[in-house]
């Protein structure tokens, strides 16, 4: 079970070496991590965009690009278009964006013919080794689906249950977080939290116990569990998996604990047939480093499903 | 301006000593912060509740009881009916709660002969000392009203406002936090944190600086606004006051900073005659007590208005 990032990436190492396809990758700080990717032995690239411009930016940052394959399109959507369907096509293993609109972006990760749809909704992961914590955190959704219905919330589920099962963590635990953990029927955020724990108790939701609703308190530490009496909880100060009531609490926590606390974190786009790298531009080249590791090990277990 | 609590506590004691009435007071946390209130100058104590167990607990925690007003009542609802009107007769200038449920509690803050209602909403300020941030920050609300509609906001804006002026932040920078910067129609709580910025502009929401929807990084960190070219938003990086989109969101990222980052805090019941201390079982020592210096300056600051 992978507990840090330096786990994911050694088991990265452990496993054949997956390609990443990078859509528009005249862009410093995703050239950087690629570059480190490789030197680390994470990841090769396909490297789509305009070739003038990265040659700039390799000769900038110390790049040698003749060690990947360079595809020249300068257009934003030929080459998006290229990069997801090297993916599509099997000759990558994860698509990654690069200097282009995130609409852009995801409307090539959705293309009928080339992309890398599956019918279900896209979703968002994000990975964070908290100190003070003895395991990954899988957090979902914290930027992706604004307000998730309960058929969302259950593929958020399936969806980051295979991320953590990539990372080695079996049969997680997920916690369906609220402010509250007794089910008050005038907060449908509650209502629902329980309904995703029943629909785990029928076998609906699977390869994971699900409990909810949960405060964070209760979910992530044993000694508050144990003050709240909440010890007989399904999950109690040891969940693996957040789920956040929506964008909005998701998005919040989380920038509160990127900018507050000394963690690393990672993150990927699920819900397509392979893994998706969407980092954000204010993500440092470490954030990317380790989202490639961390599709990376998704990619692996794709491919032995 | 108060950047700490050791600010606000020295704060406290350039004025008049204030008293807490305790109701149910025979708590051994409650007791303790009482006793260290009054031995570092911050508040004086009337202490309502089981006399018997007091002696106890004072006996116990080394606590000299002579030095307070001790009211013998055993019964919950008696004790924190008389406690409670003790403040409402002006002999105590705020009310705090000991060992007894939080429903009896409200019902004696509610209470129409002896309670300290105003017939506006009951609401919950945080105040946050955080490492990395030159400032106080103040958070509504995290603890008390679930779902507020948009004139429930305005009373939280305006309750912490007053609480942020107690502390000597004169013109309190408010921001209504979301996911997302941008107005997205599709999401209500940008909608609603538009419509409160527009309300400050038109003067319905005064003393302040109201910004919104804002994302958390863009709200407190001036190199975030700088990276999203927010830095033109009425609020970018220096917000004081954060009010979040709804308790579950606002108790999430609140439990995350108290038990992720090495933080301090107190917090108070707000839209009372007078403050209320209503902190919970699980607060340390530290809270409550600055959580009695918290109430200490808002009730000077509610004398002199």
């Amino acid at each position: 079970m992978s507990k840090t990032f330096d786990a994911i990436i050694s088991k990265v190492k452990d496993v054949p070496m997956k390609t990443v396809s990078v859509a528009c990758a005249h862009d410093k700080p995703v050239l950087e991590a690629v570059k480190a990717a490789k030197e680390q032995g994470i990841a090769n690239a396909i490297l789509v965009g305009d070739a003038d411009k990265m040659k700039d930016i390799a000769a900038e940052i110390g790049m040698d690009l003749s060690a990947f394959e360079v595809i020249d399109i300068k257009d934003d959507v030929e080459a998006a278009t290229k990069a997801v369907s090297i993916v599509h096509d099997g000759k990558a293993d994860m698509y990654m964006k690069g200097l282009l609109p995130t609409g852009t972006f995801l409307k090539s990760v959705l293309n009928k013919e080339v992309g890398l749809r599956t019918g279900k909704p896209l979703s968002h992961v994000c990975v964070f080794e908290i100190p003070g914590i003895d395991r990954l955190l899988f957090f979902t959704d914290v930027a992706f689906i604004p307000y998730p219905t309960l058929e969302d919330k259950k593929c958020m589920i399936d969806y980051t249950v295979e991320v953590a099962n990539a990372c080695g963590v079996e049969m997680p635990k997920v916690a369906c977080l609220a402010a509250v953990e007794t089910v008050n029927e005038k907060m449908p955020v509650c209502v629902e939290s329980d309904a995703l724990s029943k629909m785990n108790d029928a076998g609906e939701i699977a390869n994971c116990i699900v409990d909810g609703p949960l405060s964070l308190d209760i979910a992530l530490y044993k000694e508050a569990a144990e003050e709240k009496k909440a010890l007989d909880r399904k999950v109690a100060g040891d969940a693996d998996i957040l789920v956040f009531p929506d964008i909005h609490a998701g998005n919040i926590a989380y920038k509160a604990i990127v900018h507050m606390v000394p963690c690393k974190n990672g993150n990927i786009l699920t819900g397509t047939k392979s893994p998706v790298i969407l980092t954000s531009r204010s993500d440092s080249m470490e954030v990317k480093l380790n989202s490639i590791a961390l599709a990376s090990v998704v990619a692996e277990r794709m491919n032995n499903r």
